[in-house]
């Protein structure tokens, strides 16, 4: 079943070696498998893992050619024969997670992105840098239609990831969340959902636009890493009672505070790593992380349960994530901002430039 | 309140001062305050923590002159005015953690090892190397009268602490659990704590000796560190679907296993660190943290109800400790055994000789 | 140790036999005892308790003469020689558990409101209706002194025990949350929680003053129950998905909505029954609990820490109780209007008057 | 896919009309769809639900005509081109849950048996009382080969069902569990599941015969209620400190227990309803219910997870089920002697005969 409009041919950003560049050129539209849909892409975020992508610098390879891509939201045009409980007309996200199994003992126990069947959009399947994506009818996003799909689209990666990593945290309401790296793309996501879930936010950063940012935010501290003069101290000093924050969520881009967030962490909270700074380690003393009780974890992306959550709170208008939009036939040039460490918040391409 | 034939004078083993040796001497027999009791101890377990006491190698001051010894098992000889809830002639143990504020955020979330203000057993007040020691009433654990003073000494802290790390763990009955150095002697005590609670066994350690006994105590598999090829898939391939064990258990007393056990570990399985090997770091990569979606958490001593329920499973008679019991004014040579690491299981000094 | 003014006479109102009337007479100041406070009490919430504990038509007898009271909110004007960490001067809040064992089972896992020595404040101990009330040091509440103690006190019973309610739940940010009797006193406060918490809230009470009142509080949906043709479809259709609230919160007065609740709440929700209508029964059908495996619970008044948590919302300014306050001389008068539930919100007596 | 061997016809128990009788006859082999697998079924446990169905008294409409059974264990035959994680040969098990939609908000979050579109086996689509069975690939159990087929058939259902309420009670090892029907067939198969998950049972049931069964499942106390003069003290004092236990797993076939088991939990306990008399309610006290703290909930069958533990500690062999077998074609005198209550444990039905 589809709808008539679906042409033959589309644009698409295409890898066709590694190392890259991305070429942008017409490529046929691919037919749905019998439980698959067929997502019309208006949006699509650009993360760092886009880029690693490019770059073939991940220890798991990518298909080639590949069109990558894992944040984008679009209109279902096309389904399997096997697909009920998607309609044509529906808006739909595609995500990193494009499909699993559903069969394994992770996907029994809705740990879809730790099986090993996993496909990724973007990576070891075409992704969302092209006007026509496949992915499993059971993994699509569910998008309301009184969402804005060019705002949501960062929201499909970055949001649920910062969400789940949250949750995982086990930090109640009323509670202190220290977010380290809090005014990047995945912080500025991170301080939005812990101010909607009732947290009380330390953020960590660096310089004075990221004070204000996160403020903004929703942050009621902030501890500039640029400045202070003894981190740990200046963290615990934020809560109320001098303990430190019961979780600390880690979307940073380098090792150290990987290392150095058990120090300030408060006795038995929990430390997330979410953020993925090459060749990193998780690092801690025996002796203080047992007699403080802490525990270390780290949280990937979200499941499909987490992704609608995530997508609930964003329909409930609590989450802005500020982004910039430019057309799909540019993607080179949002690369080379990113690989200079240019980009505030996110990118999203919008397909039909 | 106290029972009529209480010494004023009573055999000690005192650290006079630090680096030793310990003293056996008489020593005036003290009074319990309002909210303290007064013990006969009957019998002590000996800990590696006594030795570190003796010696003060650890970051922690002891007080001096000091009396030794956290795992005694005894009589409620008096108590103070305000004790209403132990009774003249109950048994009871007193523990490493001797008493605690009882009123602050860990104590009021029953974390008491974490209490700022927790007394501790043999290291900031006296402990129980000698005949008659203090302790506050809400923390003595109560032992039933069934329980044999003598076998019930090991589990009053290396049997509690055990059973915290497994309830810790968050593993459930049927699932699996590797303990690392199961044939020592808190491994031991592991083993039958996990077998009692319907958990499967790796136990990995070296030697066949150790086979054995881990066998027996309830271990399903073993894995022989001195033998194995490669550790990590041979722990991976001793669950029945490949994948690793749900938790590991680190009671091994050197380093290399905080670090490998990450490696084995199920994907969202949990690692806990109990043994306190000197100067040792937890370390595992970020990547494969993160997308294995592990925990890594630390485990101190049990909180008061931890000590009751491990108390019961004792008493239903699932816990049998291998032990050897001599004379208290031997302890010197106890503690000779141990620094040349002679020890299988665990000794207990009996305080009347 | 104790300030220099403690006065050996102060104003009370006492319950002298069981049916009331209460009376407003001078009567000696207490001395703590070893582990208990003295607290100089300003103000201080009447609660329907109070009412209950005049009548005696509950089936726990009260002690006599009785002070009756258990919102009070003061000043430590002396404290017994074993309490350490409450000081002379510092602000604290007496509560429904004035004391407790420490000791229990119960009391060791933190759920001291479960003791069975708990004292209770205003029924088996004198409470608040007075100007020097005593309490355990271990349970009176901490007021950091930034809390106004006028607007504090009805917190201390209300606030704590809606909490509570809501943590029993396990509802999470983001999830819906129903309450029944949400124009209440109990239920104004469950909304300023929920809200609190990131919970999106369906009210459900009677009348238009009420859902103004509760739309201002923030409950994103009212259910009015005198008009709701089919009041079980219609908390149902509040939800985003029709499959109602993930919790209801049941502080409602009369018996129907605690046997109701089960038909609205989600499949896996949680019904939370916190209200206290004479006689009423908990009721659900065995076949649909079981299929849609439905919680139905109690909860009871919060431990020392959920105390803790609900005043730290209140001192981040998240919690705004409405309340009107007259003399303690005024008791009865108070009384008066409750037995007629002309009552909207909390009074609370200022002891000086 | 298939093996060669698969008939076009089989025999078969069909209901051709509610209200019975079922009629053995021969019936066509369905094929399997693009999702599915074909089982050829050796056995199938025989449960009151399939007599239910024939007689048509329960709320929900059964197809007509009807092949009843949902605990059928046999070998996979045939699969559809989308299934790629059975394989021909495999050893598999039909439940109650056929299939389900894997994607709807419950499915998402594990629990299946609550999706709406669930397919139920033996009730809206034909089971297992057939030699050969169709079920949805995602939701067969996996047998391990060195599972015996015919003893495992009733764990496929009872076993798994009592399983899950076990875990849903949240009861932890060494605690006390009372199982309410314990010498029944679901309860007999309780017991053992919670002997091998490390509980102190109490069973409660009537008669001398039934209290050397429990003894020899697992139980350490008896409460017979056919002797008992008061129940709810008789349990309590089963327990060591005369608390009440932990848990209640109500198993029974009668509205009574459902009732009384709020007054002999432990505060803070928790109340399982699994068993299904009909037109039964739950009922408690509101304010008992409230001061103690208790929970009352509803557990269905297992999900496919819940599925797969049940059957490892089958496995494992720990999990003996009592039952006797007879051919397929003698299903009408299993009925009746179930319609007269005859039976003791299970009937299995063999399809070879």
């Amino acid at each position: 079943m589809s709808s008539p409009q679906i042409p033959t041919e589309q644009w698409a950003q295409v890898v066709e070696k590694t190392g890259g560049p991305v070429v942008y050129k017409k490529i046929p539209v691919a037919k749905p498998g019998p439980d698959e849909v067929l997502v019309n892409i208006k949006y699509s975020g650009v993360c760092h893992t886009d880029l690693h992508a490019v770059n073939g610098d991940w220890p798991l390879a990518t298909k080639l050619p590949l069109v990558g891509g894992h944040e984008g939201a679009g209109v279902v045009v096309a389904r399997g024969e096997l697909v009920k409980d998607v309609q044509i007309g529906d808006h739909a996200g595609v995500k990193w997670i494009n499909g699993s199994c559903l069969n394994c003992s992770f996907c029994q126990q809705s740990d879809e992105p730790l099986c090993a069947e996993a496909l990724l959009s973007g990576y070891t399947v075409d992704g969302t840098f092209q006007q026509y994506c496949i992915a499993k009818a059971a993994h699509v996003a569910r998008i309301p239609k009184e969402c804005n799909l060019e705002a949501i689209a960062p929201v499909l990666c970055a949001g649920i990831t910062v969400y789940k990593g949250l949750k995982e945290s086990g930090v109640r309401p009323g509670q202190t969340v220290a977010i380290v790296g809090a005014g990047g793309g995945l912080g500025s996501l991170a301080c939005q959902y812990a101010k909607a879930m009732g947290l009380d936010i330390i953020a960590i950063d660096g310089g004075e636009e990221k004070r204000e940012m996160t403020k903004k935010l929703g942050a009621s501290h902030y501890v500039d890493f640029t400045q202070s003069k003894n981190l740990v101290s200046d963290v615990k000093a934020a809560t109320s009672d001098g303990l430190g924050p019961h979780a600390v969520i880690l979307v940073a881009v380098n090792e150290k505070p990987f290392q150095q967030a058990a120090e300030y962490v408060r006795p038995r909270g929990t430390v997330v790593a979410i953020g993925l700074p090459a060749g990193a380690y998780l690092r801690a003393p025996v002796f203080e992380s047992v007699i403080k009780m802490i525990t270390i974890k780290g949280s990937y992306v979200g499941n499909r349960r987490d992704s609608a959550e995530a997508i609930e709170f964003f329909r409930r208008g609590l989450i802005v994530a500020p982004y910039k939009t430019c057309g799909l036939s540019e993607l080179n040039k949002v690369y080379e901002l990113m690989h200079e460490g240019k980009i505030a918040g996110r990118y999203v391409v919008d397909t039909s430039k």
